[in-house]
C-alpha cells in the first residue's frame, strides 16, 4: 500500500540501539498470577529535558517491537514491520513508525523524549507501561473492549496455530519443528482483517497472479491477493514467535477497559483520567472502527474530561496507521503543542 | 440467528427422497479437462405441468444440498443446512429452505415444480445446471465475480486445510485420517463472512462463555462466539469433506461471468439472457454485497432486459438468505406470479 508521506523536510533519528530493563518487582496479572523477572526492551529517540516533562510513550500493534524509528544498529534485526507496508518499510532495518518520529515529524524528536516499549509477552522483549503523569494520549486506531468480530478473528487465528501438531501443545522449543504452518494461517487472516475492503479491491481486484488466467492447481497461489497472502505468511513466520502469537492475542481479546475498571461503566473506568486525549481513527478500519474511539471519547466527555476525536477519512483500514502519516502528523502536532503550552 | 417467519397457514412439502440422475455425456470443465461419469443428487416437490412450464431450479449454497424443504426420508442423514441456521433448521433433517418452498411458500409447490440440484463436487452429490428456456432468475445473495475479500477468505480456509497434516495432499481417504482440524479451521473463517458485525455484536458480543469471567486457558472457549464456532466448525467436519470443500471453494473463487463469457464485460456476458431476472441482496451482507448485485442489474439493464433488483434491509449478512424469509416470500412470489403471466 502507497502512503500518505509526512512532512517536506523532516529528518530520520539515524542508527539505533534496542536497549532493555529489568523490573525490579514482580509483576501481578488480571488473571491473579504473578509474573518474574519482566524485561522490557525499548527505544528512545530525542532528549529528556531537564525538567523531565517531555517524554512520549509509544506503543505499537500486536507483533510490532520497540524499533519504532530509524536505522536499527543490529543488521540482522528482522523485518518487524506490522500490517499492509511489510517488506517495503522494515527494508534495511528501518523502524515501523520511522515516517511520525523524528525531527520534524509528528513526534518531534527536536522537541520531545520519545520511547517505545516492547508489549510484555512478545517475542522481542515485555512492557509493563503503567506511566504516571503523561505529558497527553494519543490512542490511534484503538478500543476499550475488542468488538465480537475481532474477539472471533482472533480465536480462529489461535485455533489454526493450536491445530498445528507442530504446536505440540506449545511446547516446541527445542524440537526443532515449530507450528510455522498453523501461523501462516493465522497471519493471513490477520493481515485481511487489518485492510479495509476498498483497500485489497482497489490494488489486486481479482487479477491473476500469472496473467494468462487460473492454473488449476490447488497448491498454486492463483490470484495476487493469494500471492501477496503467502508472502506475508511466510515472512510473518520466519520473525514472529507462535507462542508469543497466542498469549497476545488471548490477552488483547481480554482487554475490556470497563469491565476491568469500571464494573462495566466505560465513563467510570475512565474517571480518573487526568491528561488531555486526541483519539484518531479511520473511517474504514473495520477492526478498531471509529464507533470504538467515540465510545472513548464519550465516556471521556462524560467526566467533563478535555478529549477530541478525529476520524480520518482514509482506504486503508486498521493499517492506515501505518499509512496516514501526514494527516496523523497535522492532527498530533496540533495536540502536542496544546499539551505543552498547558504544561509550560 | 432467529428468523423472520414466512407466510402464515404456508404447508410443508412432507417426506421427500433424494434422487439420482447419470449424465449421458462427459462434461467438459473450464480447465479444458474432461469429466465423466457425472451424477448429480437432486429432489423434487410439487407437480410438473402437462406443458412443463412451471419448473422452478433452485441452486443452494457452498456446503448445502439437494435436501431443500421437507423431511429426508432418510433418518441418518447429516444436517446439512448451511449458516447460522445449522443446528437449529437441520434438526431432524428439515431441509435448509424448508420456510421458503411448500405450499402457500415463496416457491409454492401448489404452482410450481421445484427443482433442487446438488452442485458438482460436492461431497453429497454432483450437478451441471444448463437449463434452458427458465420459467424466470432470481440469484438471492449472488455475484458475478467474488470479490477480492472473498478471494482471500476462500484462499485463507483452503491454506487451513491444506496445512492439516491429515489431508496428505488430498490422499486421506482410507487412511483412517482426515484434516478435521483444517475444516474446522475454515469453517469457523467462513462462518464468520457469512455474518455481519452487527449479527454477532447484538446475539453474542463480548458474553463469556462461563458467567463468571475468562478462565485465562488458552485451550478453552471463554468468549460464547468462541464456543459458539467451534460448535459450528465440530458440526462442519462431521458432515463434510474437506476435498469437496477445497474444489467447490476453488470453482467459486475463479467464477466469473464477465471474463468466462464477455471477454471482460458484464454487459456482454449477460447478452444472451431471455428470462426476466429479480436479485435480491442484503444490506449488511458484506461478502456477496448489494453493489455486487447492482453490477448485475446495471449489465441487463444496459441490454434492455427486464431486471429488478431489491436490497432487503437486513441484519444477518450473507445468512439472510436463510433467515428473512418473510421478505423474500413478498418478493418471489410477485415476481413469479408476474412471470406466469407473462409466459402464459
Amino acid at each position: 500500500m502507497s502512503r500518505a508521506s509526512a512532512r517536506p523536510g523532516a529528518g530520520s533519528v539515524g542508527v539505533v540501539r534496542t536497549q532493555h530493563v529489568d523490573l525490579p518487582d514482580p509483576l501481578r496479572l488480571d488473571s491473579g498470577a504473578t509474573l518474574a523477572p519482566v524485561r522490557i526492551a525499548y527505544e528512545t529517540y530525542g532528549t529528556l529535558a531537564p525538567r523531565r516533562d517531555n517524554a512520549v510513550l509509544v506503543c505499537h500493534a500486536l507483533s510490532g517491537d520497540a524499533h519504532a524509528a530509524g536505522w536499527s544498529d543490529d543488521p540482522s534485526a528482522p523485518t518487524t514491520v506490522d500490517g499492509a507496508g511489510a517488506g517495503v518499510r522494515g527494508r534495511g532495518g528501518l523502524g515501523w513508525w520511522d515516517g511520525m518520529i523524528g525531527p520534524g515529524k509528528a513526534f518531534d524528536t527536536d522537541r520531545y523524549f520519545v520511547i517505545c516499549t516492547n508489549l510484555i509477552g512478545s517475542c522481542r522483549g515485555s512492557t509493563g507501561p503503567g506511566s504516571i503523569d503523561p505529558g497527553g494520549i494519543v490512542p490511534i486506531a484503538a478500543t476499550a473492549a475488542l468488538g465480537t468480530q475481532g474477539v472471533a478473528w482472533n480465536a480462529i487465528a489461535r485455533s489454526a496455530i493450536m491445530a498445528d501438531p507442530d504446536w505440540q501443545d506449545g511446547a516446541y522449543a527445542g524440537t526443532g519443528r515449530a507450528p510455522r504452518a498453523g501461523i501462516k494461517v493465522a497471519r493471513m487472516l490477520g493481515h485481511m482483517t487489518y485492510l479495509s475492503e476498498q483497500a485489497v479491491r482497489d490494488r489486486f481486484g481479482r487479477d491473476f497472479q500469472d496473467g494468462a488466467g487460473p492454473v488449476y492447481d490447488l497448491s498454486k497461489a492463483d490470484f495476487a491477493i493469494e500471492s501477496y497472502l503467502r508472502y506475508q505468511a511466510d515472512s510473518f513466520a520466519d520473525r514472529f514467535d507462535a507462542n508469543a502469537y497466542l498469549y497476545i492475542s488471548r490477552a488483547l481479546t481480554y482487554f475490556d477497559l470497563a469491565r476491568s475498571y469500571g464494573d462495566g461503566s466505560l465513563a467510570r473506568a475512565l474517571a480518573p483520567v487526568e491528561a488531555a486525549t486526541l483519539l484518531l481513527s479511520f473511517s474504514s478500519d473495520w477492526l478498531y472502527p471509529p464507533r470504538d474511539s467515540e465510545d472513548i471519547a464519550r465516556a471521556l466527555r462524560a467526566n467533563g474530561k478535555d478529549v477530541q476525536h478525529v476520524v480520518i477519512d482514509a482506504d486503508y483500514g486498521h493499517d492506515s496507521f501505518l499509512l496516514e502519516e501526514a494527516r496523523m502528523t497535522e492532527h498530533i502536532t496540533a495536540f502536542l503543542d496544546r499539551v505543552a503550552e498547558r504544561v509550560a
